[in-house]
């Protein structure tokens, strides 16, 4: 059976590896985007162009949108030219760009009062960097109609790894919640990692040797070790993933969690030295540039002066854990207020860029509530933790180093100890954000 | 009777001037600095100049410590050339720089440990900057035994504002815990005046109207009020009052909080700013230059460009509102935790450098703890007060404007608002920092 025709708008670092991918996998893929030179590219690569939004959507039975922005996805979908009107009775259309929940449900709301009810529509957001769109073993979370589902699967299928294709439960949104509830994670984690770096040079620690600790300790996450090396290069022009791409992530999560009356205090804490970042010109470069807020030389400049290395490294990682605990805690909350299914989220994250092994471990105690004798034996008490990081902030504070996520995290804790909310560190601290 | 000779160390900014003031009360007072120019410069205002610790408290009955910090405040006492070695018997010893209250009680303890129990040794910091120094209208928190405050009464007197010298029952400790809490609420207010004014800048909004208005309002503080003609004027080389020196203090805050396990987290937010900015080189300019955090170029160069500017000035009063609020309640529930008398707390703050409108007026709720039907008519609830900060924080995220305090206390009252913890916004956030 010949392949479908795929109509395919949004050419940028990630539609382009998803596209082409798609025709190495034998689909032929009409492809449009803005910017002209990016549909010569596709086509260069085998994709036919195609030179209006309406070329790449008429007598299509497939359609996928991977523009940037809930803006342009209306304007892709609703405006003057918009693809809706092109596309043929009972076809597929799959959005994978990150967008709120609200407005995924307000796309399907529109094609309803606009008519086009017929139309299969797959809220389907993607997750895993522009290597891995074109490879094909993309991360996807699609919330979708049986039948709508049941009709895209097989290009959800060429586009994701056999592991990564999330089918959540509860329609059009739900993949969208499932995207912004792991962003949460990613979007801390992000900063995390020049939170710790910066901390460690302040600290008088070599880089190169404090990361393959990190790495290599429970205090590892994933974007820590994705980041790590454009940090210490200072391969920040162009970023391969640009401050305003995290930054847009956070603001779908802190403008959705205000809708919510939810609180996001670590996502909010970094979005708002993102913002200040951004307010000094950061913008396009790289987010593991986010360094400099926190250290103003490069880390790859420091040698190890630090008197006791060992205590100092400790410190670094007691951050890290810290920080790492309150925002699986952040993240468990939010997405269970969301009705996100818990056992998927766990699931889907250790195996993604918002991964750390406190979510996997810590993460997991929160979920299940291993309180009192179901909590493992050994488990970090609350008191603890708190020392822990008092410990951390206080050691910042001397040094004069900025420590905008460890602060943070331990004002949730000290919050969570004035209120008794129980001995075990994981299970009190996600009782801070309410049941 | 003739005025006692007193001895005197630290001839900075606000010590020249208490010193000089001494002076022109007719008390012989012999100063020392560590900077000679500044002995000289005390000289030529009638000053007896000491070219040494020795020197300057042989044989002096009254001797006053204005220096910088508490490692200061220990060599001049302590140190190999320390005071307390040549300060003759009973004297009275006034330590007026601002330090932690544990501080001030180890110098107590270590006074008693070296034999020097008989000296007279009065914890009074002091607060008002420099022309009031001069001026001899400080404000003055002393805390000390009945003999030590009766000794140096004359002193305090001299050096205060009639209305402004609060004797605080609890000795030593008591008078630089009172100053601690009144510099939660004044390091709070130097960073929301700069929030509140780049706010307005990127709104659109005038600088001079958005000011007055303030000014005029239930937002306005005594911060506001001060910094904003240097603001405007960017009058910031150097700092009429540094960033390192409120720095400093609420390093205290915060460091003090740390060890009583109590969460202050709209100065720890401030903190963080305050340590960004001293990373960017801000630390000597005037703390009004954090304006640059929010605003990139010169307020004085804003004309009003917003669309429906009233609509504009009500966001930044709100903003002050609610960051003031939680201000109000940080301050208020760590005084209550230090056992400090939130009365005389109350009455001091309104009349200083933290003082606002809220905190006279809710902050009164919260101490008196007015709920249900106690509570004034038409009171704010909490729920307003979440929905009042959940529009300006949308906003200025879709402005892409930094606004730290106004997130950090967002997420206070939507924690409030997730447990329940009460109906009124005032008595209500105030719970959140525990009984």
């Amino acid at each position: 059976m010949s392949k479908p025709t795929i109509g395919f708008v949004g050419l940028g670092a990630m539609g382009f590896g998803m596209a082409a991918n798609l025709v190495r996998e034998g689909y032929p893929v009409v492809g449009f985007d803005v910017f002209p030179a990016s549909v010569q590219r596709f086509q260069s690569q085998g994709g036919i162009p195609a030179s209006s939004l309406r070329e790449s959507a008429e007598g299509k039975d497939f359609y996928i949108c991977m523009v940037a922005s809930a803006p342009q996805v209306q304007s892709v979908l609703f405006g003057e030219d918009g693809v809706v009107q092109y596309l043929p009775k009972n076809a597929t259309l799959l959005l994978c760009s990150t967008v709120p929940a609200s407005y995924a449900q307000s796309v399907a709301a529109e094609l309803q009062s606009r008519g086009r009810a017929d139309i299969r529509f797959i809220d389907c957001p993607v997750s895993g960097g522009a290597k891995r769109a074109a490879d094909g073993t993309l991360s996807i979370m699609a919330g979708a109609s049986e039948e709508a589902l049941n009709s895209g699967l097989e290009i959800l299928q060429v586009m994701s790894d056999s592991n990564k294709l999330y089918l959540v439960p509860g329609g059009v949104g739900a993949g969208s919640n499932m995207k912004m509830v792991h962003q949460v994670l990613a979007g801390i984690h992000i900063l995390g990692a020049s939170e710790a770096m910066g901390f460690a040079a302040q600290l008088g620690l070599d880089a190169k040797t404090t990361a393959e600790k990190i790495i290599g300790s429970e205090a590892w996450t994933w974007m820590h070790e994705n980041r790590l090396q454009r940090m210490v290069e200072e391969d920040w022009n162009p970023g391969a993933s640009a401050l305003t791409i995290i930054l847009k992530d956070v603001g779908i999560i802190t403008t959705s969690a205000r809708q919510h009356h939810f609180p996001t205090p670590l996502c909010s804490t970094a979005e708002q030295v993102y913002l200040s970042a951004l307010l000094q010109g950061y913008g396009p470069k790289d987010d593991s540039a986010m360094v400099r807020q926190y250290y103003p030389k490069p880390l790859a400049d420091m040698a190890c002066t630090a008197e006791d290395p060992s205590a100092a490294l400790q410190l670094v990682l007691d951050l890290m854990l810290g920080v790492n605990l309150v925002a699986a805690a952040e993240a468990i909350a939010f997405a269970r207020y969301l009705n996100v299914d818990l056992a998927m989220f766990h699931r889907l994250v250790s195996d993604a860029a918002g991964a750390s092994k406190v979510f996997i471990h810590k993460g997991l105690e929160m979920i299940e509530g291993r309180i009192g004798d179901k909590a493992p034996k050994g488990t970090q008490t609350l008191d603890e933790a708190v020392a822990q990081m008092e410990k951390v902030v206080q050691k910042a504070r001397d040094l004069h180093c900025p420590l905008h996520l460890g602060n943070a995290a331990l004002e949730k804790l000290l919050t969570a100890r004035r209120h008794g909310l129980g001995r075990e560190a994981s299970t009190s601290v996600i009782k801070m954000f309410g049941q």
